[in-house]
């Protein structure tokens, strides 16, 4: 099963990562305490749509910009699952086991 | 501000409606309360990622279509909050005041 909150959260870390600030920094200017952010980023808690709309706005990330990539990496994620059921040969191991695990054991690993 | 529940629960509540079935069909396939379904499709609940993604199952909506359709509302309703603040004329009165509602107090309607 592909997760929202774990997508939501590579994303959200991969932003911040990418402006080169740390943990405290964010949490600090989105006024979320700096353990629910490293939670959320590591797809550990659920962000309530308020505390999401504020860590985006922290990051002068719009909202729908990180849906978006979101919905490109779960639509990746979606078609990754598919095939590793249906041509388990054309995905490579570690990631058909990184999927299967995802997937919640729909999918043995070879 | 806008709420990424309320937009999710538009297009879940949007999809199902589509496909003519009830509160009670789609909850009761989800395995989620018609209640917590109900609250969720009004944007008043939170959708944990498992429940939102068992309620896509039980549309047969991959949850990648449900966050691209929302990416893509959120898009127009942050332009939309953009263009009320600085040309409130440009948008109609009735959508300027539900814009700014959902813009938590952003913009004063005219």
């Amino acid at each position: 099963m592909v997760l929202l909150r774990q997508e939501i959260g590579d994303v959200l870390r991969h932003a911040r990562r990418q402006q080169g600030r740390t943990l405290r920094e964010v949490s600090s200017q989105a006024r979320v305490s700096l353990g629910y952010l490293s939670e959320v980023e590591r797809g550990q808690k659920e962000a309530s749509s308020e505390l999401l709309a504020s860590i985006c706005g922290a990051l002068d990330v719009p909202l729908s910009s990180v849906l978006s990539e979101v919905s490109q990496r779960v639509a990746a994620a979606e078609n990754l699952v598919v095939d590793a059921v249906r041509v388990p040969d054309t995905v490579p191991d570690d990631l058909a086991k990184d999927v299967a695990l995802r997937a919640g054991g729909l999918v043995s690993a070879a």
